[in-house]
C-alpha cells in the first residue's frame, strides 16, 4: 500500500489537454453537475487583416476528475463518490455490516495481504430485500433517475448544425424532439425498451453514469488486466487511468494472476468509468484453473463478491450449450473465447448443460439486487475468417437471445458480445441476425477483425470491422490493441488501441448521423483550411501525438500561423492556393453565373475555330 | 553519384523475408518467368506425436529482384531489364538517338549536375509513327503478351480451397474458367473492355507486369517525394525500395522539390514496380510556381521528358473545368488536391477552360507512343467530411467519364482518382457514380478518410474507408500514412502506411471472393491454433513486427513450441483448452448425435424434476 501510494505521482497522468478545460453541466430535473471538456479555439484571421471569434467545443470526455486541477486525487483514498447520495436517496439499499461473499471475506481477513490491500474500503450497499435497484426497473417505472439525465445530457456534446441528420436511417436519435437532442425522458425510454442500458454498479459511485445503446454515441470499452506472467497493481491502474484518458468509455480488468480481488478493488475506487468482469475467470483459479472442478457455489461467491466490490457489468457465457461443442469440432480455430473454451470443457466432462445457462435465473437475481448488467458472452465466436457466420456462432447467439428475454423479467440490463474474425462482407448480417434473435439489445463486439494475416496491426484490421459494425448499429466496440495473438499490451498499445477505436467508434457516430458527431470534424477542418495549426492539434483525438508529427519538419511556434501545409512546402500548398483563389474570384466578382456566361462565349468560339470541346 | 554509390550498402534492404524464397514460375504462352514469394512452414505435430506436412504457401510479392539473393544489384546501373526484349520484339517501336524533350536535353548537357545524374543512361524508346503500344491497343487486337502473361500468372499465387466464391456478386474472377484461375485470356479480355490497366512504359523495362483493374487483387500505392522543404535522392531510392519490399504495387514520385528530374530517372531505374507521377507539379517548378505561367508546351514537353525516362502512368487533372470552381466557394476546405488548385487558379487567371481539357487528344497522343496510362485526378475530391459528395466533386468525376472514352478512343489505357473525406454511409454512392459515369474504368481512391478528427492517425481513419471501397470495386488504393495533415512521411511512416493498406487491400479481396485471398488466412489461422508460433510469424504481412510483439514476453526459440497463447498464460489460454476439449469429445466418441441423446435424457429428469430449460 505504501509503495502504491509513494508511486502514484508518476503512475498517473493527472495534465490537462491542451487549451482544455472542465466544465460541468447543470441537471435540470435533478441537482447534477455534467462533467464536459471544453476546447477553446484561436480567432480567424480574415485576409483584411480583421479577426473573427471561433466559439469553444464541448466534447464527450470519459477521463474523469483527474483531468480537473480543482479536484485533488489520493488513488488511496479513491476517486469523489459521485452518485453515493443519489443512491441513498432513492430509499431502496441497505447498507451491509461486512461482505456477503465467503471468498471476501477470507481475503478481508488475510493480515499477508495488507500490503496490497486496498486502504479505505466501504461497506457494500445492496437492495432492500424485494427491492430492484437496475435502472431498467426504474425506467420500466417511469423514473428518471440522476444517472439517466446526467447520461442524456453528455450525449448532446455540442450539436453541429446537420438538424436533419436525425433522421438517417434506422436510428432515432433523441426521437422526441425535433432538433435531435437526446433529453432525459428518451434515455427513459430506450432504457425501458432493453435498447439500452446504464451499466451502473450501486457500490461503484465514483463512475460517471453513461449509456449504451444505438440511438446513442458509440462506446468503447479497453481491457486491461494482469496475467501470470505479468503486471503489477500500479500497472493496471496505471492503464485504467491511461485508457480513460484516452476515450475509454468502461473498461474490463481482465485479471487472471495473483491477487486480482485486490487488483480489482484498486481499480474501481479509482475509475470514472463503468468496470466490466469475466467472472469465470476468478472462479477458475478459485480451482486451481481445472476447468471441471467449477460449479455453481463457487461462481455464486465470486458473482457476489464482485458485485460488492462494484463491478458494473459481467460477462457471462451462458449462452455455450452442450449441444453447441460439437458444432466447433471442425472449426479451423475451434473455440477461442477463454470463458467459451472453459465451459465446454465443463460441459463435456460432465456431460452436463452449462451450469451458468441452468442457473441463469439465480445470477439474474443477484444482479438485479446490485444493478450489475449482464454482458451475454459469446463462448463460439469465430477466432478466424474460415470460422466466421458458422452454425456455431449462430446457434449460441439465438439462446443469448432467449436468456435476454429471462432477463428482461427480472429488469436486468443486458448487452450481447459479438464476434470476433469476419470478413467485412459476413458483417451485416451479424447485426440483422443479433437484432432479430435479441429483441435489439445492444450489441457488444470485439471488432471484428476483417483478416487473420496481420499479426502486430490487429488494432487496424479490426478498427476496420469495428467501424462498420458501429455503423450497422453495434453500442460498443471492444478494443484490440497492436498487441493481439502475440502478447499482452503495455502502456502505448492501450492508447493505440483506444485511439483506434475512438476514431472506428467516432466514424460510426458520423455514418448512422450521430446529430453532435460532424460538429468536431466540421470545426477541425475549418481550423486546418485557416491554417490554425493550434487549434487543429487541440481538437485532434491524439493531441500529443498530432503535435509531435507537426513538430517534426516546422517548430510549432513558427508553423502555428505558416500559411502553408508542411506536407508540401509553401508552392505546393493546395490550401494556401484554394485561398488565393477564392480570393481572385472575390475581387473579379466571379461567381457561377458570370463564369457560365464568360464560357458559353467561349464555347461560341471554339466551335467557330473547330477547337476541341467535348461536353 | 559516387556518393550515393557508395551508400547504397546502408540504404537499401535485401534480406530475403523468413521461412521464404524466391520462386520463378514459367509461362505457357510466352518465354516468362514470373517472380513469386514461397513461405515454408513446419509440420503440424499430433497429440500421438505424429507430424503432418503443411504445404509451402505462395504469395503475391511486390519487393522485385531485391529478395532475390541470387541477384547481383548495384543502384548505379538499375535493374535488371526484364521486359526489354519483349518490347523490341514486337517490332513497333523506334530507339532515339536523344531524348525529344527540350528540359530532357537542358538536363543532360549541364555539368553541374553530373555529381547526381543516374550515370548509366539507355536510349529512349518511342513507338514508330503510327504505331501504338499500348497493352489495351493489343488487347483489343487479340494479342496476348508477354505483359498480360505475366500478370495472369502472378494473380493467382496459390488458389484456396473456396472455388465457389468467384461467384461473389459483382466480381467475374477469371470468368472463362470453372475453377475462377485468372487466365492470360481473361487478362486481355478486361484490358480490352477497359476494365483493367498493366501500366508499363516501354521505357520501364525493369517493372514487373502487373494488372489493376476490379476483378483482380486490390492493388495499393505509395506516394513518396521529396519537397522544397526535405529529402534527397538517396532517401527517395531507400523509400521507393522499401515500400515495394512491404507490399506497394505502384510507387508515385510527388516530389515537388529540386532536381526532380534527376531524383526520378535514380527511382524509375531501380523500381520493380511501375511508377506514377504527377506532371503538373514539374511544369509547376519550370515556371516558378507560378501557375498563371503555366501552357500547353511547357506541360507536353514536361509529358515528353517523364514519358522517355519511363513513367507508367501520369496523373492529369484534365477534368477539372473552369465552371466547377465556383462550386467550391462555400466549401469548408475550398480545393485540397494540389493540381486542382493549381488548375483552379489558372482557370480562373485567364478566364479560360483547363488547357489539360482542351488539349486532352494532345495528351492521348503522346501517352500512347510509350504507354504511358492516364490516372484522371480528382482536383476537386472532398478535403473534409463536410464537402463530401458534393456537386463540384461529382461535376468533376462526370467530366472524367467524358475523358475516359477519349482516351479509349486512342487505346490509352485510364484510371480514374477518387477521393478523398467521405463518412462511412457516402462511400458507396461514390463508386456507383464512377462506375456508372466512367463505365467501369478502374478507380483509384486515396482513402477515403472516414472522419478528419485524428490527425497523427490517418493512414487508420483511411484505410477503414480503403477496405470498404475497396470491396466496392475500387482496384487501388492510394495509402495515406500517419503524418499526413501535419508533415511529410519518413521510413516508419511509409511501412505504416503500407502495411495498413495491405490490410485494407486484403480484407476488400477477402470480402470480393477473390479465390486465391482467403487462403493464406487459413494457413495463418491454422498455424495459430496449432501454436506453430514461427509459421503464424512468417505468413503474417510484417513479419518484423510481430516477431518484435511476440518476444516480448517470450524468446522465440522457446516460445515456437509452447501450446499457449502468450496473452493468456497457460491456465486462461482458450486454444489450449479447445485442443483438450477436442481430445476429450473425441476419446468419449461425443459427437454430435450422443451429446444430444445424453440431452434429450437430461431434458426428461429436468422436466421431472422442476428445473429451468429455457429452451
Amino acid at each position: 500500500m505504501d509503495k502504491i501510494k509513494s508511486k502514484q505521482e508518476g503512475i498517473i497522468t493527472r495534465e490537462a489537454f491542451p487549451a482544455s478545460k472542465k466544465i460541468y453541466v447543470k441537471g435540470e430535473i435533478h441537482n447534477i453537475s455534467v462533467a464536459m471538456r471544453e476546447i477553446s479555439l484561436t480567432d480567424t484571421l480574415k485576409s483584411d487583416g480583421s479577426a473573427l471569434k471561433n466559439e469553444p467545443v464541448t466534447v464527450y470526455d470519459t477521463s474523469g476528475p483527474y483531468t480537473d486541477p480543482n479536484i485533488e486525487i489520493d488513488i488511496t483514498k479513491g476517486l469523489p463518490r459521485l452518485r453515493y447520495k443519489w443512491i441513498l436517496e432513492r430509499g431502496d439499499v441497505d447498507m451491509l455490516p461486512e461482505v456477503s461473499s465467503e471468498y471476501g471475506k477470507q481475503r478481508l481477513n488475510d493480515a499477508s495481504l495488507q500490503e496490497i490491500r486496498f486502504p479505505n474500503l466501504h461497506k457494500p450497499l445492496r437492495a432492500k430485500a424485494g427491492k430492484n435497484v437496475s435502472q431498467m426497473y426504474y425506467a420500466k417505472q417511469g423514473i428518471i433517475t440522476p444517472e439517466m439525465e446526467y447520461a442524456a445530457i453528455r450525449e448532446n456534446q455540442k450539436i453541429g448544425e446537420l438538424k436533419d441528420s436525425v433522421q438517417h436511417k434506422g436510428y432515432s436519435f433523441g426521437a422526441n424532439t425535433p432538433t435531435g437532442i437526446i433529453t432525459p425522458e428518451f434515455v427513459r425510454q430506450e432504457l425501458a425498451a432493453g435498447r439500452a442500458i446504464i451499466p451502473a454498479n450501486i457500490n461503484h459511485p465514483e463512475a460517471e453514469p453513461m449509456i449504451i445503446g444505438r440511438n446513442f454515441l458509440v462506446k468503447i470499452n479497453a481491457n486491461i488486466g494482469n496475467s501470470a506472467v505479468s503486471s503489477s497493481i500500479e500497472e493496471e491502474i496505471e492503464k485504467a487511468v491511461w485508457a480513460c484518458r484516452w476515450g475509454a468509455d468502461t473498461v474490463m480488468d481482465l485479471s487472471t494472476g495473483a491477487n486480482i480481488h485486490e487488483t480489482r478493488e484498486w481499480i474501481i475506487r479509482n475509475s470514472p468509468v463503468p468496470i466490466g468482469t469475466v467472472p469465470i475467470y476468478q472462479a477458475l483459479e478459485k480451482v486451481n484453473g481445472k476447468a471441471e472442478e467449477l460449479n455453481w457455489e463457487i461462481f455464486k461467491d465470486t458473482l457476489i463478491e464482485q458485485a460488492e466490490q462494484g463491478v458494473d457489468y459481467f460477462t457471462i457465457h451462458a449462452g455455450l450449450l452442450l449441444s453447441h461443442v460439437p458444432l466447433t469440432m471442425k472449426r479451423v480455430t475451434g473455440i477461442v473465447s477463454r470463458g467459451g473454451s472453459i465451459l465446454a470443457k465443463w460441459c463435456l466432462f460432465h456431460h452436463k448443460e452449462n451450469f451458468l445457462y441452468t442457473h441463469f435465473e439465480d445470477i439474474c437475481e443477484i444482479l438485479k439486487a446490485y444493478n450489475v448488467g449482464v454482458s451475454l458472452g459469446d463462448g463460439l465466436r469465430p477466432g478466424s475468417i474460415a470460422d466466421a457466420n458458422d452454425t456455431a456462432q449462430f446457434a449460441e447467439l439465438k439462446t443469448l437471445g432467449e436468456l435476454t428475454k429471462i432477463a428482461w423479467k427480472h429488469d436486468v440490463q443486458v448487452i450481447i458480445e459479438g464476434p470476433g474474425h469476419i470478413p467485412m462482407h459476413l458483417i451485416k448480417e451479424n447485426m440483422e441476425k443479433q437484432l432479430q434473435y435479441c429483441d435489439e439489445a445492444p450489441f457488444y463486439t470485439l471488432g471484428p477483425l476483417v483478416t487473420d494475416i496481420a499479426p502486430g496491426y490487429d488494432h487496424i484490421t479490426s478498427g476496420i470491422g469495428a467501424a462498420m459494425i458501429g455503423w450497422f448499429g453495434t453500442a460498443m466496440l471492444c478494443y484490440v490493441t497492436p498487441k493481439e495473438h502475440l502478447s499482452l499490451p503495455n502502456k502505448k498499445d492501450v492508447k493505440d488501441g483506444v485511439i483506434t477505436y475512438k476514431i472506428a467508434a467516432h466514424a460510426a457516430d458520423l455514418a448512422k448521423g450521430h446529430p453532435g458527431a460532424q460538429y468536431r470534424d466540421n470545426a477541425l477542418s475549418k481550423a486546418r483550411f485557416e491554417f490554425r495549426w493550434h487549434d487543429q492539434i487541440n481538437l485532434s483525438l491524439d493531441t500529443d501525438t498530432a503535435k509531435e508529427f507537426h513538430n517534426v519538419k516546422l517548430p510549432v511556434e513558427d508553423a502555428k500561423i505558416a500559411h502553408f501545409c508542411s506536407m508540401c512546402g509553401p508552392h505546393f500548398c493546395s490550401m494556401k492556393t484554394s485561398h488565393e483563389v477564392r480570393d481572385f474570384a472575390n475581387t473579379h466578382g466571379m461567381d457561377e453565373e458570370t463564369i457560365q456566361k464568360g464560357l458559353e462565349e467561349k464555347a461560341k468560339e471554339f466551335a467557330k475555330s473547330g477547337g476541341n470541346i467535348y461536353l
